[in-house]
């Protein structure tokens, strides 16, 4: 829960005589770094043959010019633009990689923070580029690689374009991007600096992007209107573009001839803009510093839960609030149908924690003005000890706790109404199917089980971000496919959502069943809008408490202020390159045995795919 | 170099009241094994509901009926055609998951060699079957699934089918297979029974099946003719099949009533096409039990071969004869520019090894009739000791040992002739062209060097047994995408080849370039015919040694007899599924330092994938 970190804004220089000069008019202007060639574009070098080959003198100027510590944080190198590795010319080619491997070789002497160049052509023409920057970005320290994107193909951008000529057919330079990434093998030093174009794409064009580790927004200031106060102003298409980006914490670069009295201005403008993005609520604090941060789903069944993680989620201003009135209507609706209203209805919380619950449900009593006896079941004896402190000095009388593994436990009544908080971020994955079907012998009959039933969804999800966390996840030793066999809990952020989400498993309580089968297998076909890449799916789950009382994680009909849920995700071993109208039909399997509770999934189409997780080898939720 | 093995050909019984009886009659016929219900047809099980759930007695007949060494060689057991795993109706589903998982115990209980069912459908209509077979075959021993899949579908056998009711296009079993199999992530127990349809499909489409683990060719005795004799015999389509598939090393099943006098007819004509198969030549001699078998290449010039290295390779029949009339032309065409006639040919055998190119030299002069002087380069001090022998005993006068690496030797004269042999599988991969670049600095002006060039040549390659053997290769504590980024020397027989090679790299000797560059890089597109799947790419190469004296691996012009070169294979990390119409492209680089020389590839087309062996990180060829 880090704080908002300011604006990183960058200039642009074509040409820099002299690199210190150039550095103290950004930073006078405001600008946190600048953009400088590492080369001078006169100085043409040749290694192989022709007349440069032997021209003498330094190719550039020495490391001196800036103390290293400038170097480090203040420039980003711009690879010669002549550099043309994919060259059908030998020669030229030739030259090229020398002079490529030159500049790089340059960049990591110095230490730059990165490097940058425009990607201009589709992979079969950039095979050559793209293996060069990988294998040398590998062999490297951490420098960083922006490659240059524009948000539009240059044919739609210029003058003379008109669709028909094309067919409608004009290639984005998405694709570019995602071929370079795939030959580079989704590098994470291999990042997007993505060339705001003057016409916006369409949303979905731009909500792709959004799933890319887009690292960097670059702006020409052509793209600024002045406004009634003389001031550089962007539309508010650019301007919503700027506050979604922002969002992923990008950085900028300013680029071009300055058209205002002070350069400043531009850079005050983004500011403001970057200053006003989506406001901070109750989820966005909880939740900053863990976008798309991986975390194992909690196995509080197996495991008993920390002090820490109990206090964190007692504090979801929502959460409690629609289980106290889920809790009260049900009192109400019992009240109703029994005789004597003196008879205390007998509530049984089960998995107490330390007692948010056990208050629900004495609040909700006492608003609904009526006598209730509740058992407090625990099965964690750390937490157990906090209970029985709240029993003998707030609860005297009304609460008995009950230090037992609920599928134990003998309990010497039945119950009017069951409460539990069992649900994990995909609903049923903490097993609550499983805990509730082992008390349920101890609810009378008629009796009400709060939630009455909770829907996991799924959604297919482009995020080159989640794959790689999920590469690089774990232990080093472990086989690397167990990483794409797990499920993980994750703040969503750097992502694309290829479709919408769609319900898979529901559950209800309680369940008389003659055959309790809490096995599930269900098949979902998601249609693809435009061309993608399948990473995975986001995992999401509402619950009815009661009546109309509900908690949800869905996108779509999220509980506003509720953060205990972050969605979850199940990645996939290899990234489906999808084709906009594929289908993608996914399988997903929900299994049991005595001892544990595991999923399995694979997709089917557009290209099948290797079960995930058969037999529950890689991971599996521990009954 | 093991010996052909019998045929084995099973009989198959659609229903078995008597097993030691059926085992007996099959054979009484020859049959080696036999096919038989694992549970009896009418003892309908049903374990959710309905009404065989509570029937009484056992649901098939017992273990003792066969000694275990029986069951474990003797039976393949059929899975019950009622199980639905995949259907929409819940409670059929459960009851088939459990009779199917209850037969695959019983199986496994038993120890059969495996069991068969046949596939019927694609896999959206076939994922939990799919998911079932993988997970219960991860678990238990090595119990093999015979998939059995029709060549033909079966829409097309129908009498009722014509052409254009479906538009031209039915769904390949194939097809089934393909997706099946990708789900099972290519479990290596799960292999294809062929059943072998009366109208055989495209020549490709057979041709694909030979890339597939085709265990077992099944066929109807419906499909038998009756010869003049009045025996059964097969068309010769079918005959050809039979031979084509008997270098896979299948196994047979017959099925069916049986027409003739005695079932043993069948048995007899399949045998007499087992026996029949191609015969065997040198290569096939030499190759025998190689066959998909992974090398690491050789590394001649980093590491020194063996004594039986050199003796293997000293037997080729045709190599040498090849060498010694190249040498011999050589030597005629220099006699010729030569004024004295009695001065000595220096012929410089770089790399001489044990000595069977300095024996073809002195061959190649006396038979031209003149006079030579034979130096006898050696790095490998071991085999030098056997050429010292040799000059002592053999070449008295005639041969000038010297035990040096051809690098660094500096040679007292300049050489009329320069003869090596230092191809590997892919040409330049044993690093001959850095060797003869190293000493041609020796070679006189007009010298000749034999071999003149030589070209590799690659070309797209499905085999799932490649794919598998990759995948399994080496140490398990490697990284495993390591694996794939190796080349493999391997005599490639399940395999189908998806396009004919194409050149990739040449080199010529000597090299007179101003500036010598032996990096390459080349990009190749190839057209697929028919769905198919990439698992990487086969290499072959051809030299000319002088004139239009060749060598060549290249299957349309393959020296014959020769056996000294297995092809190389250069695997992907992720197979690809292409589509009929679909371009391949691919990029080769072959990449240099003054250490060391390596390869990367990568493709771009139909889908882009990562570079292989970025900066020789998985495997290099030391200088």
């Amino acid at each position: 829960m880090s704080n908002q970190r300011p604006i990183s804004c960058g200039l642009d220089f074509c040409a820099v005589p002299d690199l210190s000069n150039c550095l103290f008019t950004a930073h006078a202007s405001k600008y946190e770094f600048i953009c400088a060639p590492l080369v001078h574009p006169l100085f043409k070098r040749e290694f192989i043959s022709g007349k440069a080959k032997d021209r003498a003198g330094p190719f550039t100027r020495p490391d001196i010019v800036l103390c290293s510590s400038d170097w480090n944080t203040l420039v980003i190198g711009k690879l010669s633009p002549h550099i043309k590795v994919d060259s059908k010319n030998p020669s030229l080619r030739k030259n090229s990689e020398e002079a490529l491997k030159q500049e790089l070789a340059l960049a990591s002497h110095l230490g730059l923070i990165g490097v940058t160049f425009k990607l201009t052509k589709g992979i079969k023409e950039n095979a050559n580029l793209s293996r060069i920057i990988c294998d040398r970005v590998s062999s490297m320290y951490s420098l960083q690689v922006w490659v240059q994107v524009p948000m539009e193909n240059p044919i739609k951008q210029a003058s003379s374009y008109r669709e028909e000529d094309c067919g409608g057919i004009v290639e984005s330079p998405w694709e570019w991007w995602n071929a370079f990434r795939i030959v580079c093998d989704y590098n994470k030093y291999v990042g997007v600096a993505l060339i705001v174009s003057h016409d916006l794409p369409d949303q979905k064009e731009i909500d792709r992007w959004l799933g890319e580790p887009v690292k960097c927004l670059i702006f020409p200031t052509t793209l600024f209107i002045t406004n009634k106060k003389g001031y550089p102003v962007l539309s508010k298409a650019h301007q919503t573009l700027v506050k979604k980006f922002a969002m992923l914490e990008v950085q900028f670069i300013l680029t071009g001839q300055n058209r205002y009295q002070s350069i400043t201005y531009y850079h005050n403008y983004l500011e403001y803009l970057w200053k006003d993005r989506a406001s901070d609520g109750p989820v966005e604090r909880y939740a900053r510093g863990y976008e798309d941060y991986l975390q194992c789903p909690l196995q509080p069944l197996m495991d008993n839960l920390e002090s820490q993680t109990y206090e964190v989620f007692e504090k979801d201003p929502v959460k409690y609030t629609q289980y106290q009135t889920a809790i009260y209507q049900a009192i109400n609706m019992i009240v109703q149908t029994i005789e004597d209203k003196n008879k205390k209805i007998v509530i049984m919380v089960v998995g107490a924690g330390r007692g948010p619950l056990v208050c629900a449900s004495l609040n909700a009593a006492e608003k609904a003005n009526h006598p209730v006896k509740v058992y407090a079941v625990e099965k964690n004896p750390n937490a157990v000890l906090t209970l029985q402190a709240l029993e003998k000095d707030l609860w005297e009388g009304k609460v008995t706790v009950v230090s037992c593994d609920m599928r134990e436990w003998n309990s010497p009544e039945d119950a009017d109404i069951m409460v539990s908080e069992l649900l994990g971020s995909f609903g049923d994955n903490e097993l609550s199917p499983e805990c509730l079907d082992g008390i349920q012998r101890f609810l009378k009959p008629n009796g009400i089980c709060i939630p009455s039933s909770y829907t996991s969804y799924i959604a297919p999800v482009q995020s080159s971000k989640l794959y790689n966390e999920v590469r690089q996840y774990g232990e080093k030793d472990k086989h690397s496919i167990a990483h794409f066999e797990n499920s993980y809990v994750v703040h969503l952020q750097n992502k694309y959502d290829i479709a919408k989400p769609q319900p898979l498993f529901t559950f209800k309580h309680p369940n008389y069943a003659p055959f309790i089968d809490n096995s599930r297998y269900e098949t979902r076909v998601f249609k693809v809008r435009q061309n993608s890449v399948l990473h995975g799916f986001s995992g999401y789950f509402d619950t009815i408490l009661f009546n109309n009382i509900t908690l949800s994680t869905k996108p779509s009909t999220h509980s506003p202020g509720m953060f205990s849920w972050f969605p979850i995700f199940f990645p996939i071993r290899e990234p489906v390159q999808l084709k906009a109208g594929d289908e993608i039909v996914v399988h997903f399997w929900r299994q049991c045995n005595s001892k544990k509770v595991w999923y399995e999934w694979c997709i089917s189409e557009p290209f099948p795919g290797p079960i995930h997780n058969p037999g529950g080898r890689s991971y599996t939720m521990g009954l």
